[in-house]
């Protein structure tokens, strides 16, 4: 934990207002932290230049590099090249190749944008945008390396690979990532867990323990001297309510077990709507193992694409466990899967028709030879929190089913 | 855009390490400065006690209020009671009724976690949370007020509207929300906005207005005297392109033309997996418009639960026009909606086995009385991009053929 110390500055009003979410800080501190360098500061800044720039020379006493994204859009509002120069005490110049590069990009169509796009602080280096227009640039400030990366994530995430970590490199030819583990559970509460794990979880010593929890997965991060062996010893402690180790979220994990057996699985979903298909899908090479889904909605698509009896919709209810099998097994006999896993209840905020309360609802696997599971779950929180907790959980019920 | 300056401070290292995004602070942001406040800063702290009492210090000099969120719940890592106390100077002590609520909540499992969550600095007061354990705490720092909110998103969410937001109309009981204005749209590049719209987006005055791109939607933010004007002038000047104002992002302003029609839509997805559905299925009170859908990720899918000819993918093959357009169609006829809208083509990163190159794909759009509209797509960026942009794009078609 004692890389070089990087600076992440993330320009634009719609961050600091909150219209944007800066996703694309965690993206880079995520790939810096796994090249070895460590990150001291993550701070937004509005679209100032002088606040900018100041931003810029303070951290640059601090850090050992920064990073600034955002700002180089052609719109008026873009103004990260002129705090780079400010901060650098350099004026801005034209780079003839990379207006070459953005005219042809945007068919001269916008030729003042073009020109802004194409200047860069005199003496700094630009890298060419493989997905957009925006270039990466990089200056000196006080004697530090100073990048600045388009804030769209698309581009952000290749000049990152491409150019920012190789140039990185160049600067700083000794650092190496360090040990790194990660354990995913699933099924089980925090406050249980860190019962469980005990003094796994201790503070302040090598390796560093992290816990986090999100949409009803919990990763314990481990980081320093040792991790692997460490994050061993709390996956066999949390035994079968593991989902996911290292690059594998629950998702990945799913579609190894199904790639293992040699397997597939069909998805219904009703309150969920398209959510457990795509945590599934939006996973590499999920084609060979995912049949495809339903998002049976409105009441008669359960019986008119996956046969769910409409006398027991009707006696039973749609929030109901008989449905729910019904549709898990619907899904994998019509759509040919050799697993189905389904999803029904109310995500709210209204109770639904039948007064089903908002957040309770029930999900279901079915697999081969008839063998089936099903839970009933009531979950707290907005609309859109309660289907993502029960996307999880009914992928967590597919994981417990081909994991037997 | 002068109200109280609001410091925004997020623990966590999960958050510096880039584990976690930090969606919280947007969540904040947003609702603060809807209610009248200036967020001044917006900064990710690492779990250590010394330096977040340290930046609380520091931003309790220069700003009005900090809000803290994170580093609250149970685990050893969580350090913000201790970091407010040092920062307030004062000790950390029980709160009894606090203590109460914690224990029942947690059925007593796990005393000692409830035991920390059960702390607050002395002199400050706690507030409970209504669907979690960790209380919102509030406590002077050299006279500002500074409140810590939990990190998970549905608890700091529900404490935000809570419990925050009313608390501080006591602190500062004149604050109004300023004049607001959003204008989003789609099917054009943002350097060709930024042309047409000229000096509609001029810098330095009232109202402000800021651009951003997100998953292919621009949306143009005004703010200050004057919004509903000044946005009522962009979108004149965008036309056919806005695909929504205010608080109708495109899939609110798609439900609404359904509601408006008195029409239904079914979804066929292949790239996209799920994400159209999802899409959609997120505005609460979707159900009303959204017959269902299917997610047709294999071959055999697209013809036995939407009726695409056989024959058809053979001679065609799955990226093509004709095979968009019977996806269409078919969801239209299959599950007996009033309009199909379809997403077909190869998200990545592998080329299909028929040699798709990725982001290529075609959208569909099949309408009552035989309508159809269909639209070729090249998208650049990873498997998820790729898939994000394809929705957009398909829910822009329906959209156009909807207010046609």
């Amino acid at each position: 934990m004692t890389g070089p110390r990087v600076a992440l500055l993330h320009v634009g009003d719609e961050l600091m207002a909150g219209r944007v979410v800066n996703s694309g800080g965690a993206v880079l501190a995520q790939a810096l932290s796994g090249a070895g360098f460590e990150i001291v500061a993550m701070e937004i800044l509005a679209d100032r230049i002088d606040e900018m720039a100041a931003a810029m020379r303070r951290h640059a006493a601090s850090a050992d590099v920064l990073v600034v994204t955002g700002g180089l859009g052609p719109t008026p509002d873009d103004l990260t090249r002129e705090a780079l120069a400010e901060a650098a005490g350099v004026p801005l110049v034209t780079d003839p190749g990379l207006l070459e590069g953005v005219v042809r990009i945007t068919r001269g169509r916008a030729p003042e944008a073009n020109e802004r796009q194409a200047a860069i602080p005199e003496g700094g280096a630009s890298f060419a945008n493989p997905v957009g227009v925006a270039a990466m640039l990089r200056v000196e400030i006080d004697g530090v390396p100073a990048y600045a990366l388009p804030g769209v994530p698309t581009e952000m995430n290749a000049l990152l690979h491409e150019s920012l970590i190789p140039d990185l490199g160049q600067w700083f030819p000794d650092v190496r990532g360090p040990d790194q583990a990660v354990v995913r559970a699933c099924g089980v509460a925090e406050a249980v867990l860190v019962e469980r794990l005990g003094d796994l979880l201790a503070r302040d010593r090598e390796p560093d323990v992290g816990v986090t929890v999100a949409d009803g997965i919990i990763t314990v991060a481990v980081r320093g001297t040792g991790a692997a062996d460490h994050a061993e010893r709390i996956a066999g402690v949390l035994g079968d309510d593991v989902c996911g180790v290292g690059a594998y979220g629950l998702p990945e994990t799913i579609l190894a077990l199904l790639r293992e057996r040699n397997a597939t699985v069909a998805i219904a979903e009703s309150l969920t709507g398209g959510l457990v298909a795509d945590r599934l899908l939006s996973v590499p090479g999920a084609s060979a193992s995912v049949v495809g889904g339903v998002v049976a909605y409105q009441q008669q698509i359960k019986h008119s694409l996956l046969d769910v009896p409409v006398e027991v919709i009707g006696s039973e209810g749609v929030c109901s466990e008989t449905v729910a099998r019904a549709m898990a097994r619907g899904a994998r006999e019509r759509l040919g899967a050799d697993y189905g896993v389904a999803t029904t209840g109310a995500a709210g905020p209204e109770p639904e028709a039948d007064g089903t309360r908002p957040g309770d609802g029930w999900v279901a696997v079915a697999g081969p030879d008839g063998q089936e599971t099903a839970q009933f779950l009531h979950r707290v929180g907005d609309r859109n929190a309660i289907r993502r907790l029960f996307a999880t959980a009914s992928l967590d019920l597919l994981r417990r089913a081909l994991a037997q």
